[in-house]
């Protein structure tokens, strides 16, 4: 799978960088390669080989957009009008060496480079299209995507839940939604699972931030306390939050619908969650 | 028509505001309300009349989502790190009135939103999706359409008939294109039009730029010169950029393709192009 994604990727920048402006066309290089761990990809074709479709141009276009949508928002989310994060992914961020405008660009091309690569894949399956654009645009944008997610750090009063469903958990809904709609199936019924693992991961993200030492998760540590923002470990204790973090990916798992593939998928989901928990915290000692 | 393309507008805006974080909403509405001259959509939807698709839910989305992703641009382009604009359209830019950050994720969900506004109405007609999507992405991205146009800007050295192809020209020719798409009908004849009215505008915009006094095209004056950046003005003269926008439009009108309503769609062409000439030049003295 994870080649697939890869695969897909590249030709979606390669698309987005050929002829292209030389700084706008490395900038999208640099934004994209080399990635974190492409959950939501990953997620993504899981649920639709799960429901039987092993492999589609369809899928493969619904993983990249969902990752181009996330590295859109990492670049945006990182400029100076924002976090102001010096690194990401473990290397200066996009901001820091091509310039703020640039970082735009590269932001806003991503996110179109997204949408044009489920339109390419989509004239071998114009039916599934709608429904996929919609969803991914969905989670991308306001009220409810990524966009508002962040935008809500601009409010003066933050609704907690709200906020961290749109940052987080959209684009989790969006791969679990999209890997059914690429399969053909009612998308609805993958939506718990999503919210779930949405859930999980931000709870993962406050931990990594809260217990991580100078930049060891590819980015400065303790930026939730400084920004003054909401976090699972200040409202639940670091105990609590990998509590809460289990108990989130126990229920992703259970909310798995019945499908062909759904024992793997549990599974995987579970593995996958596992991943997150801070090492001293892991239950299995091998 | 206008009322047609006002109305897709405001669906697509108290979509994307209701729910949404209150600055953001607020900000979205003011980028696109109250609007320039609509020429994109207008042209869409000539060209779709033109073809004998007199109103459907598809070619209004196509009208609402060009200006989307025009409104889009204008609100990225005049932000701090490209030309700092203190006014667009008679009244103070984005960025001046809800600040950077605010500004950088109105622009990011314009873009969005022209994406889902396509995919909303391609409900009804799956079948002209996958074309549309990929047209409306090509024009508003990388490697030729606006975001690259923007893109040029920050590069020491910049092929000015890309660069206003991408930035001016990508945007009108999607209009002439989608107008067909959404028809049913070829879009590839209908490039050339678009692209000789793009040519035409952005001559219009350098003389208005150039010949404008204060800020009276609402926004400030003599910005290319003081920029440094290519002008036809600067190559051409006054008058001689005043000829080449004449030549444009009458070509623009000799490339309508063949079709029911193409006398109509010349009319309408070469009166659109005429409202660019500056008023000291017009041939008419009615």
């Amino acid at each position: 799978m994870q080649n697939r994604i890869e695969n897909a990727l590249v030709n979606a920048v390669a698309r987005a960088e050929h002829g292209a402006p030389p700084r706008l066309g490395s900038a999208l290089s640099y934004a994209v390669f080399p990635g974190g761990a492409r959950v939501r990809p990953l997620l993504c074709l899981a649920v639709a080989e799960a429901n039987g479709e092993a492999a589609s141009p369809l899928a493969e276009a619904a993983a990249a957009a969902l990752e181009l949508l996330h590295c859109a928002s990492l670049v945006h989310d990182d400029l100076p009008c924002f976090d102001d994060a010096s690194e990401r992914r473990g290397k200066p961020s996009v901001h820091r060496v091509f310039g703020e405008a640039i970082a735009v660009l590269a932001g806003d091309a991503l996110i179109v480079s997204a949408f044009e690569t489920l339109a390419l894949a989509g004239m071998t399956a114009p039916h599934r299209l709608p429904a996929l654009v919609a969803l991914m645009a969905r989670a991308a944008g306001s009220p409810s995507g990524l966009v508002a997610g962040q935008a809500w750090e601009s409010e003066p009063s933050v609704p907690v839940a709200e906020y961290h469903r749109a940052k987080t958990g959209s684009l989790f809904v969006a791969a679990t939604m999209a890997g059914a709609v690429v399969a053909g199936r009612d998308p609805l019924p993958w939506r718990a699972m999503g919210e779930k693992l949405g859930e999980a991961y931000q709870v993962a993200d406050d931990l990594l931030d809260a217990l991580a030492e100078g930049s060891e998760g590819g980015k400065p540590a303790r930026q939730d306390e400084k920004l003054g923002r909401p976090s699972a470990v200040a409202a639940l204790g670091v105990d609590g939050a990998v509590a809460h973090l289990r108990a989130l990916v126990a229920g992703a798992a259970d909310a798995v619908p019945e499908c062909k593939g759904a024992a793997t998928l549990r599974g995987l989901a579970l593995q996958m969650a596992e991943r997150l928990v801070p090492v001293r915290f892991k239950q299995s000692a091998a």
